[in-house]
């Protein structure tokens, strides 16, 4: 039967230092090079092993996939990068910690922006030093300057039905490394999880979350592998 | 204009034990990964950025192609894995060393099998411990028991015509991490290179190669980008 695994990337800098990352290409620390290489280690013991692979097309998601790949002994595996997987775009709070955000925004409006599936933050200005125009990356592609968690559903949700339910429903197992909201967007199409509670669900980095899927990838089951 | 460049992998542990390692899936010393990401750093200090990506289904190969695009800022371009990249498959000559390999053989029938256009080495037994029939990565693949260089070129070429051209037909810019006598397919039919002389046309580890093509895929020129 199909099989799911979703890893979210290890640490990066950004989330060391509690700063809105989004599409904001910061990398892994060491730390989440070492989570990385440890949920590959864990794929391995536990037998669980991706025989195709997706990932977006940032760095510390990358990364991500090519330690885990290379710890489970499965790094020949087909690879797809793709930005609809990237990170929710945070628009304007891009860059800042939580100091810097309360300071300039107040407590209030920043727990609306978290918790809020609809609610974008508010737009990246156009030359701003996280304005990403000029990466060649995302050339011919139409980049958001804010997105709320709906939003970025919106985006995941056909690429998955497009790219990802064949290669499921063809028997593969499937690793996705990528990010804490374009994952939230697998978890709750997966598991049915309401609009209001999906906010609050916390993906934690560099754990695999295993859906055991039926062949009409309806979720029978999802767990952390570190569980099993 | 289209433009390919070829990239051998790094150092691995059996170069530098000078053992003959083929499909048998040996990973990079440190100083092969160092090659890999000095060439990354140089494709980027030339402004020679590769847009699409294709590599072998072997570690060192693929392991090389990552540092590579990691050094020039290009880990999120589209990669493909394919196993008719890998490096000729040296059948029993696996894993002996060259003292091994003259002792059994004899000097002059190893000189023959090095430069010999179409005679393969023999075949690697059955149940040898370098058979690759219980690896994952080999399922449904008619894994060859030994290669001349010719039979490499045979499965190179035809993958060539079929994944690669039209990418540089589309004007990609495509790089290509593999390895010695892959790479020599490519090079000998790029460049016109004969039979005969071909398997004395050295390919050094980490050194991008470019080709600058016409649109019919036609060598204008081939050169050492460490040259440029």
């Amino acid at each position: 039967m199909p099989r799911l695994i979703l890893v979210r990337h290890g640490q990066s800098q950004w989330n060391l230092e509690n700063r809105f990352t989004g599409w904001w290409d910061v990398d892994l620390t060491a730390q989440g090079e070492a989570e990385a290489i440890a949920a590959g280690q864990l794929l391995a013991e536990k037998g669980v092993l991706p025989t195709v692979a997706f990932t977006s097309i940032q760095t510390r998601a990358i990364r991500t996939l090519h330690f885990a790949l290379e710890a489970a002994g499965r790094l020949w595996i087909p690879e797809t990068k793709d930005w609809r997987l990237n990170e929710r775009h945070y628009g304007g709070l891009t860059g800042l910690d939580k100091a810097e955000t309360a300071a300039r925004h107040g407590d209030e409006q920043v727990k609306i922006w978290r918790r809020s599936f609809d609610i974008p933050p508010p737009v990246l200005e156009a030359g701003s030093q996280y304005d990403l125009g000029g990466d060649a990356r995302y050339a011919g592609i139409a980049i958001p300057n804010t997105e709320s968690l709906k939003d970025t559903i919106a985006r995941v949700l056909p690429y998955y039905e497009a790219a990802i339910a064949p290669e499921l429903r063809a028997g593969e197992t499937v690793l996705i490394a990528a990010h804490g909201n374009s994952l939230r967007a697998l978890v709750k199409h997966l598991s049915n999880i309401a609009d209001a509670d999906i906010t609050g669900l916390e993906i934690p980095t560099g754990q695999p979350i295993v859906f055991e899927l039926d062949e009409n990838l309806v979720a029978l089951e999802r767990y952390y592998l570190s569980e099993r």
